[in-house]
């Protein structure tokens, strides 16, 4: 298992070297770090006291995968995913979430109080304890990566707290266990990375903080020579799924709904009027966030609804039995 | 059952006499027209050529609820929806829907082909069926109103395509039989009317038109004197929604979610922040609109995450029962 | 002069009955209340203890032009606006404005604080006293009127605080004397109204208050038959504008440009990329306001650029001379 | 004078070794190209044909500052900007623009007619020649840079055409000679850059492409040691400005005035709600981009009514003397 040593934790896709060197087909087991590097231990560590802009949301990697190349389409298998420890952590954050102005949606308010959760995490749940009442409730496991890309294209480098085309902070409970994740190769050798391990979050991450946890994930590495990917996309055993991070929300889902109108078109022979009214009928759009530099939308069909379209030459399918084959 | 004379069609909401009175605990059987009036009948009768404006997205009602009055809340429990034709109608319309530039999104280019689509139902699945290939699929019905909501408050009227904290045009699929919707009461009787019904629809209605039919419905009414409702909420037997409709979609989420943070802070005894904690870890957010003059957003929450939290004294289940006996 | 009483004070635009009928070249006088309804007189006169939603925002009319029907153009020559007294007042209003949240721009954030400044109106300045400091300065006077619009189109009645195609609360400053108003007509009628007077207002209107007077106008009322008229536009001597009311803002900019440019080649000959590619490098946007219920951007172009191009058959030079007769 | 060579051209801000290095207080000339890299040279030369992705809006730089260093403010007075070519270029570019779908406000709309226009500079105008009329018009010229900024925080490193917190493509035309442009600095050495130079630009660019020459620029590069500056601003003879850059363009109006009231608060001692005040009473609000990947606002007041106060210690007034000597 790759684990980052501290000077490893990268907080920027792209502008960095790669730790490790893949080869298509490879299996990865790593270990992310949560989105406080950590440090947030108790409710009494307020982030903004152990936490330092920039060094905020830290992934693992770049991972360098050899022969990618620009135009090609780099594909992530996600086997399984698995709490580091047995707990997690949220909070508020001032001036970040859906419910407060922020740096960007700038008022003159005073930010709201910033406040610590700590779950902890046994028998497939999540438990919440209010601060400030004796309200408690267990909420099921779901993990998810927060954040996972490749290196930008037009020599960018992008804090990680950002998504975007490259992937990035998309934030969305789609990407788990079981899901193939496609992405656009823009640099040599693709140099992804992955960290902001959720144990579940609701849709948007309203208050800007998910339930954040450290973790140990396994993925198979696979790449597409060739296939361009616009802008990132999951497929899961039952959903083609494409993504769109933007403001205003709107622009992310129009991104990703027309990432996937013109998707499906391609694999249907439908045209693209056609495929539209299809989506538009068929279609669903589950909310990645709505509180990161960027928003994110999925959008998200049934394979069941498109006859038999087989996307990437259907690379998932395969993954996913030599995923069972993994014991993972 | 009351099935609205052509001349009694109503094209806003607000600003028209009542077309019958009912009291608190009255079942309803309405007929509802089509988004396009019933005219649109086959795959080479355009909308743009049989529909005008503002004639568009016509409601059954307004229907005066005896008693009703400014503060108080009414509960609308949809015991049924049937398409009341068997077949319904979908299509393109010049710069209207998510992805093509629209008479505010303005942009110098034409306007995308304008397109028909009719579905044949039956057996429980709406037919679609390519214009420009051989595709064929079934998609499960699913049926809802798109348009359901009182007169507004302020003296306004409002076109029966926006949808605001009135209610009206939010297409959101979340309005199905087995749902009760609350609207807070702006003016004396309430006056509250619906339309649009749905075969089914995805999430957003990105090309902005749904599987539009002619509906036959079953309704409960009911209010709750003396209790506001600041913009529309569902409840289904697993769930509390809160609905926010607005500009740019950020708006829409904003507003959903501050009012559930707001409403289970209130049904749990949880202090906003803890409320605010519960929901972004707990909840969900299904997109309503992102086609209409305003766009609508869902905030939804699993009552079973809330402990016994009981909405509006329990109305929703009482209305269920009831509903149980009706044999609809 | 007309001067409304105090139950002639209409909140809407639709769906008021007329105080005055008037004939196409006839003069107006008239007298209109400050956006308080002239209550907030002093400093501990906090707004939201002396005004009630929805009593916000007066306009005095509507009055209704002899012969104008739907598919006119109303012009509205405005000869000459004076604050009618020797104070006016400004103020913060909590959750409104465009640095502090809002019901649509929603969050758990507490408003800031409501504060009241009286400006003294005198020689010309309207003079600026800090509240919390000595810090005194004399602005300039501009006078304007922030709402000016007609009855909407399709049935609708809006609350006059909220600007749209028909008018209403555009808050621009270039709404000021000399100035030539177009509306598209909805109604036979066409039912204007005017109200909201500023001494003077910054760009955006950023507070959400602009220094707010009540105002004694005179303007000169004309029709053009037959001539439609999208989005309120406006003339000067030396410039034509367009406006777009919307959220977000960017929607606001493209509805006054687009409808410029659209404009700009109807009177030049020029092809609409041609007339694109004029405005782009020759126009101005002024900002309207930023802080009501749609925001309102002006597109903007100085005539001399236009080569004699001539709107709506020159009627604003017609109406600047017949003004220059009245001794305004 | 420096001017780049072709391999010298830079495509981002941050991620870059300098091309020179200055002290504080250096006067520096600089020649920078054209948007389009001087490639588009007539009508008939579209620029998709002969500029590729990412070899956009190419900046000269990026200079490090001795003594620069994260924390500080880096003061570049613009003494004159004077375009390098008797002649300029502007276009339309697909999918490119406030009037058109992008691919963020992604539509299935094919894209505008790419057309190309070549302005004639002398005698002070830019004769703009219509394609398809015979209309001929002299536009005054206001040279500009569009583009300027120094490496961005957070070690990222971020496209010429995106406009952010570091400046970058703001493309507004309060940008010229006799300025003072502040940019805060992030990185060792400052390592600021500028380019896209424009004869003049309506405000928005709402073509999404001004026009746009090659540029010889002087300038003068002061260093303020640890006084920071969260967003770009500007100071002219008259004016204070600050700006801000983000999507939807409200965002980036919040950030501007955000910005200009609590730096007039800081200059002034008026508290932030006087300040708010007297900004939003005598605040200005021009237009900078309505058509980059974020959007620009700058946010203006006069200094005549912020009785005397000085902005950073009076620098502009000193540089402003200096170039007054340098006969530019």
């Amino acid at each position: 298992m790759y684990s980052p040593e501290p000077d490893e934790l990268a907080y920027t896709f792209g502008g960095r070297a790669p730790v490790r060197r893949l080869r298509p087909g490879d299996a990865l087991e790593v270990y992310t770090e949560d989105c406080f590097g950590g440090r947030v231990t108790g409710v009494d560590t307020l982030p903004t006291r152990v936490v330092e802009f920039p060094f905020l949301n830290p992934v693992s990697g770049p991972f360098h995968v050899e022969g990618a190349a620009p135009g090609d389409t780099l594909a992530l298998h996600f086997v399984s995913l698995q709490p580091a420890r047995d707990w997690a952590v949220s909070s508020t954050f001032p001036h970040f979430g859906a419910l407060t102005s922020t740096s960007h949606t700038a008022t003159l308010q005073p930010p709201l109080e910033e406040r610590v959760w700590i779950y902890d995490l046994a028998g497939g749940v999540a438990r919440f304890s209010a601060r400030n009442s004796d309200f408690v409730v267990d909420l099921p496991l779901d993990p998810m990566h927060g954040t996972v890309g490749v290196a930008p294209a037009a020599f960018e480098a992008r804090m990680t707290i950002t998504p975007d085309a490259h992937g990035g902070n998309m934030d969305t409970p789609e990407l788990r266990a079981g899901v193939t994740a496609y992405f656009g190769v823009n640099v040599d050798g693709a140099l992804f990375a992955l960290g902001d391990g959720h144990a579940r979050q609701g849709h948007g991450e309203v208050s800007g903080v998910a339930v954040e946890c450290a973790m140990r994930t396994t993925l198979i590495v696979e790449l597409l020579k060739g296939v361009p990917t616009p802008w990132p996309r999951l497929e899961s055993d039952g959903h083609l799924m494409s993504t769109g991070s933007a403001r205003p929300l709107e622009d992310a889902y129009r991104i990703s709904q027309h990432d996937l109108v013109t998707w499906v078109a391609g694999l249907t022979g439908l045209d693209e009027l056609d495929a539209l009214q299809l989506v538009s009928q068929a279609g669903e759009a589950p909310v990645g966030n709505v509180c990161d530099t960027n928003y994110t939308m999925v959008a998200k069909v049934a394979k069941r609804y498109l006859r038999g379209a087989r996307a990437y030459d259907g690379v998932h399918a395969r993954l996913r039995e030599r995923a069972a084959t993994m014991g993972a």
